[in-house]
């Protein structure tokens, strides 16, 4: 008999017959001998229209009163679902944040877990009891509710798996676990039995929207086994581990794409030591996220630094720029915010030198101009024309994923 | 520097611009160099759309998950409310049943409050704060969310009262104090400027539907003073007190009518000793609370007993002593619930012989037959036909609350 945390989505208890289909997930589970922890998200839309309520009263609200509010809708939640359990049969309870022990800091709307006193759920579990748990949300050293603040909900999740030691961590959501890209838009993306946690964050962090980053760096941290898939489907879906195991070495993963950026260029720096500290702790000071970073080899005593960070963040990254140019030393700012990232992501890729050239060459046989390119242990990127985004990470993914197996 | 205590239910709290209007009357307090703790209720329907929620997925879901529900709504008004107050400058908290300490038995539905821990609430007090208290709910020795039940807000104001002591507790709601009858229905009614807890006892427990008897008797025993009055008029209300003090004396405060009620007549009754207690020690049994009592004077070895029952009791109460008709030994059983019990109530009437009579008389005047009649202390109720009813209220109370003043 293994303990098993699952989560479920708002999507996923939406209204009463999803919250039923949710319970029938939870119970089938339990049936088959396994202790079951569920951690569930507010119902659909109810986050973003008590967020309507608060705005309609005090646009400015404070932290803390956010929380208090918000955090009731997890908590509806849970004893809706506690009850379609107890209808089939079942004996469940559920219980809040602060009932499942759940101690974070006082960063109210975006919590950090400290510690959980897993004394009461583990209780309940001994009653043999399923437990369900209120996700997104925790308490504080004043007793007062927090709340975990985006992807909450999968941190709730995964650090509970840690606590209680659990066998597996199930992520239940809409999706049927990580593909090798989005299969919306790309033909022959097909799904992924398995992904080390390095190449889930990579993905997570490059637009593909599975999992938070912080529930993967999290289950990372403690090992914790993870599983992707869908409360819709029934199928398998895909399992986030420390070493993936396969047959073959798989070299790339997943192909991944992110409109969500801009690329400024600073032209006609002086070639001064120092210059691009300046420049970069100047935007860290401001909490602006400096991705890509391409300098020119200097010439005729002036070079050329670009950069790419979020496209929200371009016109406030010139403003300041533009403020220190006397001090700085540049003649002009440039900033293209019709610019994708796309990227290839693998475990393999360090030990296969081919795989960035391959990559390069898909993209020239389709025509597609690369404006930067950055590499990693696991991942390569390129800037290209936000225009060619889709067509590239088409050629790129039937390059790598052809019928005949992975590269 | 005084405490008080402000209770406002769901009405007052039903939308933002009643609950901005809310925390204007909160911090209009507040400035006046006063504590405040504010205790809400949930917002308008809030609950009954909870309870639909749950009845689509569980029409026989536990009272602990119910109480886990419908302990949200009171959650969701605290925040908003100190939303509001934040957003005019001032400095709220807001603090659910188990933060503020609200200690119960485990009666889920409609737990007693055992004991109040008074040191957070103190402890905000003591920093200036607006303290908003999530009414109708508390925590029992589990850490289980629990709720108090019908009237349970005005519970939860009057405890909170007395363990902090308050010089006040005011009740606000919709109408604007307690009056000598229904004002909707009776001309001339007129509101009372203070009543005793008894005679408030009374007029609830007779259908004047202002105050939940629960919170009376336990302001009435922890002298907590009292205040019903209107959040929507800003006039005073009505102070309900111990002892009462006017220039004279009155002798009756209201004039009430209670329709839910139903008599029933066991004809040709054995004129044995102990019939009436095996006959109402069975429906005790069964929580049928019987009202007014009228036995015939024995005659031909037979007599017959009316009374009275809450209208939903009556089939129920009939049944059960059709079943037993043999063993108690009695000709027939008679309903009627086209009845209604009208009565006055007033602290000063013990020592005034004449308000029964004057009563009656003013029945006989307007030609209305009185069926049964029940006196206490501090009231008289008589039964008659409901179609009377209403004309028996306004010559009950014409003749003793003429323009000229009380009787």
């Amino acid at each position: 008999m293994s303990l098993i945390v699952q989560k479920f989505g708002g999507t996923s208890v939406a209204d009463a017959d999803r919250i039923r289909n949710v319970a029938r997930i939870i119970t089938e589970t339990y049936r088959k001998g396994h202790s079951v922890v569920a951690v569930l998200s507010a119902q659909g839309d109810t986050t973003d229209d008590l967020i309507e309520k608060a705005q309609e009263i005090n646009p400015s609200a404070s932290k803390r009163e956010m929380d208090m509010l918000l955090a009731t809708g997890e908590q509806i939640s849970i004893s809706l679902c506690a009850m379609a359990i107890e209808r089939m049969g079942y004996q469940a309870v559920s219980l809040t944040g602060w009932q499942a022990g759940m101690l974070t800091d006082s960063s109210y709307s975006s919590a950090r877990i400290k510690r959980i006193r897993t004394e009461r759920i583990q209780k309940e579990l001994d009653k043999k009891k399923i437990v369900l748990v209120a996700g997104f949300q925790g308490i504080n050293k004043y007793d007062d509710i927090t709340t975990l603040g985006r992807g909450g909900s999968d941190t709730s999740a995964v650090a509970l798996a840690a606590a209680l030691h659990a066998d597996l961590c199930q992520i239940y959501t809409d999706v049927d676990g990580v593909y090798t890209a989005d299969p919306r838009h790309v033909t022959g993306a097909r799904k992924l039995d398995e992904i080390t946690f390095d190449e889930m964050l990579e993905l997570a962090s490059l637009g593909a929207q599975v999992l938070h980053n912080r529930s993967v760096e999290m289950a990372k941290r403690y090992n914790v086994n993870m599983e992707v898939l869908s409360s819709f489907s029934g199928k398998p879906g895909t399992k986030v581990k420390e070493v993936v195991k396969t047959m073959e070495k798989i070299h790339v993963s997943g192909v991944a794409k992110d409109k969500n950026v801009a690329r400024l260029a600073l032209v006609g720096l002086a070639d001064q030591p120092g210059i691009a500290f300046k420049i970069f702790s100047l935007l860290a000071k401001k909490d602006i996220n400096v991705d890509i970073i391409l300098q020119s080899i200097g010439r005729d005593e002036s070079k050329d630094i670009s950069f790419t960070v979020a496209r929200d963040d371009a016109q406030t990254a010139k403003a300041i720029l533009e403020e220190l140019k006397e001090s700085i030393g540049f003649k002009s700012i440039q900033v293209d915010d019709h610019v994708a990232k796309v990227s290839i992501v693998g475990a393999g890729m360090a030990h296969n030198a081919g795989v960035a050239s391959k990559m390069f060459e898909a993209l020239y046989s389709a025509g597609i101009n690369i404006q930067m390119i950055s590499t990693s242990e696991i991942k390569v990127s390129v800037l290209v024309d936000e225009r060619d985004a889709d067509r590239a990470v088409q050629a790129i993914h039937d390059r790598f994923f052809s019928e005949f197996g992975n590269a």
